[in-house]
């Protein structure tokens, strides 16, 4: 890796978003997820699975009686939503909020124990137990998302309870794990504390702190397995003893560094591929950033679809193998599509390549943003590239694909992940590195940047995606000679970037046309890609798409709705002289470009009942096809949908 | 139901095979799978998982310590043997078979309880408990099969004490259950009984069994349903408590008459169909026709495999919903289709119509005979219409999806069902009526009938399915007038019946057509049945087979192997002008037609390793492929096979 090339991301304390497409979702997550997410974590939900949450901490702390509830898990809902709170007061302030978010720390606070202990599963279940599970209970991942939040809270208010808090439970930590003798040898059997404990070393610059993440990661599916002598030792159950499975469901098969392919559970796969990124940087590690370049052409060009969505079965909620990428029976779990921004993330702060950022773009504005109703309040934990209810209510294959988001889940990782997401939005939109500003994402707001402590504020205007120009406004006591490089992204063929009118043929480098002069107050950079409709196709040794074609416009993958088309979708085929029309429908789900096209139809009027006959060739009926980008799928009537029709 | 229409298959002792192509299968089955099963159910087979069988009615008996082991069905794997060793012996004395059977008898009948009772499970296990899950328990069904068995052996060989031991069970049975008060009110979660109790009926002639058989039918499904009150009274687990099917899996989730589907496990569903309808000719019940009528259609015209298969679903190895046939995650059980052949032959008795024949002949040649391995020692559970070994090993919806016949199964229902079907094989050739004798399929042989007890011979010579020619000679005692009727196979659309050399133009009344007239001995019948490759596609309801084609010759559908054609076989299209070659291939797969023809393949390697990129028209390679018949995939290398390829 090249330490030259190594970049940072912009503090969310120098953005303000205000962008026609964003700022509307960050407003829904501020004023109505995040309050109707406390309300679950309470069990106020009405038909909705309970928490169990904070009613948990409550009795851990001896504020209620009761006995534990919910997942092992359950801890990491509160984490989750204490990090998006933190997120969201640091570009919008909100006093209730924050006054809910204090007393709730008074609460999960009020839980830790003489020793820093504070996971609600095992103080209400007999500490006595504790760490002799660490494969499937979840304490270290927990942690890890309580790391997270107490850090996001403190940077948004300087408050740092939770964060001390959080400090002295990892410093205990420290004594029961780790190399040394006398600790126990293990890690994780769901990674997220390694990322956590990542950024907990950014902001304390305490060695502990990433030294323990890298022992975690190298120490992982090291010989002799440290999760099959506790499964020994404590004779915890193995869930996936007769699975094909076994420890690969944890990326614990063998080493990390021997390891060639995304594997195992996508969620916790790409926690730990952030993670092991953020040690290969931090520690300036080849061996292991190769594997992570390894890992990343596996995920991003073998196991990824379309969408962005990765894992393709429901069993194990996992990778299985190259091109296998079933649309019907996906898993496509909305929180492995943010693992996946995270791991996308880290890379790019290594190396300013587009693809990285293409990764991120392709999951905001696909497989993550389908994850959530465009209200707020249902989500998807399954994100299929093709429904037919009639399947997902009668075939077992297909049970976990559903038609509609749902309120609330047992489970509920996703809605919470959403929400702590798409509030540190800005955080993905720029990278810094000494004179040189990254764009990634072409979201509007306004950007103010040190360089050499001399500040400059960057006025971005556009209405990206749905529009091809953007606008970026330089505004500066002075002037200072500094670079701007903006990311050309990877589905846009024909671009033209003017500066005060003027066209600049530069260079681009890894997918970055970098803009370096000396810039004045007033300067206006304008940017225009093009955004013709694509018709896509996927490579043909992914079986389940070959003679079949996607549609995309921009970033935004599109779909045929049931809604619109009408049923049996899966006879429809486009034209074979396709013509697209592209049309901004305001009234239609808050707004969206819809594309309607010329298509074909087979008839099957003209069978009887018969099953199977002598070949003939296929009778057509004309059929105009309108497409709707896929995120906004399932916000109307219920009914089929598809990404992939056939050509 | 019309009673004139009303037809009888013709005894096994009247019928010699002598045919090429079921012969040697026939002797298989009688020198090497029986010999081999009866291993089995001594556990005596390496490497296989063992039966337990025989031991448990040894235990059982007094004969041996120990305890049950195996499924709770285990008996039944006895009483599917001994059923295909009575049809064996009718065709061909065995005398060292026959004394293996007969100590074989006696360990069972030494296992008999004073009150008739014989079950081993529950002998093993406690008596009290039995009759306390009829849903789960298997008592019902497993004494079905044994009456099946016992009658066999009896028609073979005359011994009766197997026979007289299951009249006992079943007359202790009819103390137990029933609409009487005072007895319970229950009925099998495993249906099969059902039809062997009217067999038992139909050789005794005991009106009892028959109304047992009824009652059966009649009471299940009924509203308060048995099963849930069973289920309460002694706290059997629910296994579909947290599933869509609840009693559907059982066909119990409404009285038959209201059901309008195939529905539930499979197995189950064809043998419950075959003991219906079976009630409704003999009770004539009309009502109860319509409802088999319905179900044969539903099932025949909306969830069969072009292969014959049925339950496309691996979850409850069941029926789905109309026209969902996926072909790779099918489950397409070889004892499903087997119970597909009971069903069709009792609807084929009641009338007589060719596509309950077609039926029949569609699942010998395809969807059971690939059930076993050309050697008789291996068997598939499973029978995809599409495979790929890595889909098979890395993807769990696939797992159940066996690229290689496995040796004997824990659960070993196929390969003694098998076995009795194909032993059993000459009693579908025939029926009789009156004056008329109905052939249903082509098979070499001699068959001695009598007309008013006037016995004419016929000698049938075909090289069927390779060739395309039947000559069917007739013998008798001077001369006598009678019908001989000839199924025009629904595959079939251009055929030529001569007799003595001159065309016939006969009418075909339901696929059958009627030579009536005074044969004489000499008379020669010479059918010519074209059998051209023929393309065939399956109706565009059935998501899965858009796009795609087959290949049939005569009765057989064809397949693609890797072994002839090379992998990634969903990337092969057909030619869009194919030309076929047909060559019998005497060395191949014990000798096979094979078809050749032109197609092409999806070029791959213009892509890189972009996983999606932009439309552009598609890169073909020229491709010659080569069919096998599919019953005979997977006896070379394993790889990949495809039933259905894209055109």
């Amino acid at each position: 890796m090249d330490d030259k090339q190594i970049s940072t991301p912009v503090s969310l304390h120098e953005i303000k978003i205000k962008d026609q497409f964003w700022q509307k979702l960050m407003e829904l997550i501020r004023t109505k997820v995040i309050p109707y997410q406390w309300e679950a974590l309470n069990d106020r939900i009405e038909g909705a699975e309970p928490s169990h949450c904070i009613k948990n901490f409550k009795i851990a702390a001896g504020l209620e009686k009761g006995i534990f509830e919910g997942h092992v898990f359950q801890d990491s809902d509160f984490a989750k939503w204490i990090e998006a709170v933190g997120y969201s007061l640091m570009w919008h302030e909100d006093q209730l909020l924050e006054k809910i978010a204090d007393e709730a720390i008074d609460i999960v606070c009020a839980a830790q124990q003489a020793d820093g202990y504070l996971d609600t599963y095992y103080i209400l279940n007999g500490l006595d137990k504790r760490w002799t599970n660490l494969r499937d209970n979840h304490e270290l991942y927990c942690l890890g998302h309580m790391i997270e939040g107490a850090i996001s809270y403190y940077q948004a208010t300087g408050k740092d309870k939770l964060l001390k808090a959080m400090i002295r439970y990892v410093d205990y930590v420290d004594t029961v794990l780790g190399p040394e003798e006398g600790k126990k040898h293990g890690y994780p059997g769901h990674e997220e504390i390694e990322l956590a404990l990542v950024k907990l070393y950014e902001i304390t610059h305490d060695e502990k702190y990433l030294k323990l993440a890298k022992y975690f990661i190298d120490e992982r599916g090291k010989d002799p397995l440290y999760f099959k002598e506790e499964g020994k030792r404590y004779g915890n159950k193995f869930p996936w003893e007769d699975s094909f499975f076994q420890y690969k469901y944890y990326q614990a098969d063998r080493p990390l560094r021997s390891q060639q392919e995304a594997e195992g559970h996508a969620v916790r796969a790409t926690y730990l591929y952030s993670g092991m990124t953020d040690i290969a940087r931090l520690t300036k590690d080849e061996e292991l950033y190769a594997v992570c370049r390894r890992i990343w052409d596996n995920m991003t060009q073998r196991q990824m679809y379309i969408t962005g969505s990765i894992g393709a079965s429901a069993y194990g909620e996992s990778f299985t193998y190259d091109y296998d990428l079933p649309n019907d029976t996906v898993y496509g779990e909305t929180c492995a599509s943010i693992g996946a921004v995270f791991f996308a993330r880290r890379m790019l702060d290594i190396s300013p390549e587009a693809q990285y950022a293409d990764v991120i773009e392709k999951e905001l504005f696909n497989g993550i943003l389908s994850g959530m109703s465009m209200d707020g309040k249902k989500f998807f934990y399954v994100n299929p590239l093709e429904v037919v209810p009639e399947a997902s209510e009668k075939d077992q294959l297909r049970r976990h694909v559903q038609v509609e988001r749902q309120k609330w889940f047992g489970c509920a990782c996703c809605p919470p992940n959403i929400a702590r997401l798409f509030a540190a939005l800005g955080s993905y939109i720029y990278s810094g590195k000494g004179n040189i500003l990254l764009m990634h994402l072409y979201i509007g707001g306004e950007l103010t940047h040190k360089f050499d402590n001399e500040e400059v504020t960057f006025t971005i205007k556009t209405n990206y995606p749905w529009d091809e120009d953007v606008n970026i406004m330089v505004s500066l006591a002075g002037s200072k000679n500094f670079t701007y490089a903006l990311r050309i992204p990877g589905w846009c063929k024909t671009y033209e970037i003017k500066i005060n009118e003027e066209t600049v043929n530069a260079q681009i480098i890894n997918g970055y046309v970098y803009l370096q002069r000396e810039w004045k107050s007033g300067d206006a950079i304008h940017l225009h890609f093009a955004m013709p409709v694509e018709v896509m196709q996927a490579n043909p040794r992914v079986r389940e798409d070959i003679g079949k074609v996607a549609v995309m416009r921009g970033p935004l993958v599109y779909c045929l709705e049931e809604a619109d088309n009408g049923p049996d979708l899966h006879r429809i085929y486009l034209s074979d002289t396709p013509m697209f029309h592209v049309q901004y429908e305001p009234e239609l789900l808050d707004g969206v470009v819809t594309i309607t096209s010329n298509g074909k139809m087979l008839d099957e009027s003209s069978w009887g009942e018969n099953l199977y006959q002598s070949y003939r060739s296929p009778v057509w009926q004309v059929k105009k096809l309108k497409w709707i980008p896929y995120y906004a799928w399932s916000n109307r009537i219920p009914g089929e949908m598809t990404v992939w029709i056939k050509s």
